[in-house]
């Protein structure tokens, strides 16, 4: 009935210890007894099974007295590595990482999402191939693989589903098709809520609840609430760019309504409204050239759009009552006219108390937001409980 | 540098042996001894220690062999109590549960809320006093107290917030106050999130996305995203009533906007437009008898009024894409009518993927939600793992 394997001494409880260790900060076989409640001889055997899968290691122990050697132990995150994946509609970036977040070498590429899934994921492997060599690693040390694409994932199985401008990737088995290249698990996402947790690990690491709202070709949100990604009961939460703006009743969204944000505020509605004025604006990247430049209309019709992004998200902040919001996509590019827009109407919309606090900014990250968050994404998975059991298992039945 | 008596044997790691039994099954010392991977010595102690205290007890087991005595052990939940409050505008009630959440008594009492904390959280003592003496328990067996009240609550002092219709509450402090009538941790949130833990433990047990909408005087959610109820940065998340709506732009709202939700649909906003149109109704209530009755202006008033919900629900479905939500409060007494409104926009504005699954009912657990959801919350505290800890070192301590 039980399986003796899994409940071994160097297994069961052990993730325990290691979650402890997670915080970096070494520690005796005694002080680890005292706190887990188990006997001392329980702990060395566990902290050997950590040892023995390069997790954790003895520590450099200066204060030690008496010239014995050191009996402290750590996490050790060097040994150990993720590739983080950031998978765009025209661009590839690849980060490698150790189990602290610290970058060890990166690689981007000009790539179409629609050269198809076999096309794209070859080069992330060669990419991600090619990072392990420079950095001196194997593909052995890669812990876990994070991606995130320019579509709707379903969450469970890393597949992506009927996804607008990745044609070839419906139900495609992504984690399935990496792992013919990496012996580890692959966690896949959509790219907002990837971004979402970049943002929050490189600005905002002790806030609970954060909104990441993408304004470019499309609108989309990643929410993290209670510190955790919220993706919902379908995993399509997040979805800004079809709720409707007062005053768009007259516009038709590609969605079949009229009226979404998306319609009057994207990257290409902009666009097409500084065309109908005269300007030559072919996308959301001659918009922000339009703004950098002075051009007065550009200015307007760009905070315009920051005033309708701004209605849907004091919706979002009467609701969710989030201490960040934080701007992203090409949109937010042209800096401080947009941002004005989305906090003129915020401020005017929204109850005093959700605001009191509330901080409204431009995204820090950048260009690597998507890179980082699949990172911490990975990350995240390769230190969580069930996978330390599942490593130690693994080292059990080889032993 | 570490608390001995905190993590003698009996204490630490006790608790990660309870949640195991938390889950109602009897497991004999060795099952337990295999899951922990601790020794079997090291599980007859920490048993000890929670039947010391209550928690768990021997089971009768009719399938032992040989006529040993039983040596299967499970969770007690009969042997302590918690207390359920939910304090309303113009009513009082009290339920006395077990830890399983099973009611052994209730009582309710007409009083204002505007008659004063003391006045008050007196009778709720007393209300719970008598309850605990009419089920025969005393007043230590009470492990905790939940309570909801009908404004904004500090989530971690457990103080009111400026709550509008709750004069002389602003910051007092109802865990102390209570705490001089039982010796036991009280948990204080808003009348509307208690109400959706209620909701969702009466109904929606397995659903981890919910949205509990009460439209009444007040129009407000509560929210369970991946099974935890979200209060946001400063504990206003759900505010629904300020959301504005597209066609109310003329309405001026007690908040002092123009457009809010609660300007159009909330029971005082139909009954006004329901006065307007010749028809004598003070109240919500005045304004449910009228669509009982069939009064067809009255059920046309009704339908819009759940339009503009659903206007603004549509939105929230979009951002948090819920498998659930559950309309509450006495304008749902409406019935149908006020639904088929919340449906007919909701599915006519948001994209599929995010509806597919989705259900929009009428609350099940009515007038007993909040009392529900105040015992829910104080089972779950009484239960955590900080909770057991503590109760496991008052014990160490004082034997």
């Amino acid at each position: 009935m039980i399986d003796r394997r899994k409940n071994s001494p160097a297994v069961s409880g052990t993730s325990g210890l290691f979650q402890l260790l997670r915080d970096g900060q070494p520690r005796t076989r005694t002080e680890l007894a005292d706190l887990l409640g188990v006997a001392r001889s329980t702990v060395a055997l566990r902290v050997q099974a950590l040892m023995d899968v390069g997790l954790v290691a003895p520590v450099d122990d200066a204060a030690s007295t008496g010239g014995r050697p050191s009996s402290r132990f750590a996490l050790r995150t060097q040994t150990k590595v993720v590739l983080g994946v950031d998978i765009g509609a025209s661009h590839l970036r690849v980060g490698l990482t150790d189990l602290s977040g610290a970058r060890l070498r990166d690689a981007s590429r000009e790539l179409q999402v629609s050269e198809g899934p076999e096309m794209v994921l070859d080069t992330v492997a060669e990419l991600g191939k090619e990072l392990l060599q420079r950095a001196g690693r194997s593909a052995q040390d890669v812990l876990a693989i994070g991606v995130g694409v320019p579509g709707p994932v379903e969450h469970l199985t890393g597949r992506p589903i009927n996804p607008p401008i990745m044609p070839g990737w419906h139900g495609f088995d992504v984690p399935g098709y990496l792992q013919g290249h990496f012996a580890a698990p692959v966690l896949v996402d959509n790219d907002v809520n990837v971004m979402s947790v970049g943002e929050r690990a490189a600005a905002w690491p002790g806030v609970q609840d954060l909104i990441f709202a993408k304004v470019a070709t499309g609108i989309g949100a990643g929410i993290i609430c209670n510190g955790e990604l919220l993706r919902g009961a379908d995993g399509v939460a997040g979805d800004l760019g079809h709720i409707r703006v007062p005053h768009g009743a007259d516009l038709l969204c590609r969605c079949g309504n009229h009226g979404c944000l998306e319609a009057v505020a994207s990257g290409p509605a902009v666009a097409q409204k500084l065309r109908e004025l005269g300007r030559d604006a072919a996308d959301s990247l001659d918009v922000v050239a339009l703004v950098q430049q002075g051009d007065r209309e550009a200015v307007q019709v760009v905070r315009q759009a920051g005033r309708d992004v701004g209605e849907v998200l004091s919706a979002c902040l009467s609701m969710l009552n989030p201490a960040v919001i934080v701007i992203g996509g090409s949109m937010a590019l042209t800096g401080e006219h947009f941002i004005a827009g989305v906090r003129e109407v915020v401020y005017s919309r929204t109850m005093p108390l959700a605001t009191q606090q509330l901080q409204i900014v431009q995204s820090a990250s950048g260009l690597d937001a998507g890179m980082v968050g699949a990172s911490m994404l990975a990350i995240q998975h390769a230190l969580s409980p069930e996978s330390i059991d599942r490593m130690l298992a693994g080292a059990v039945a080889k032993a």
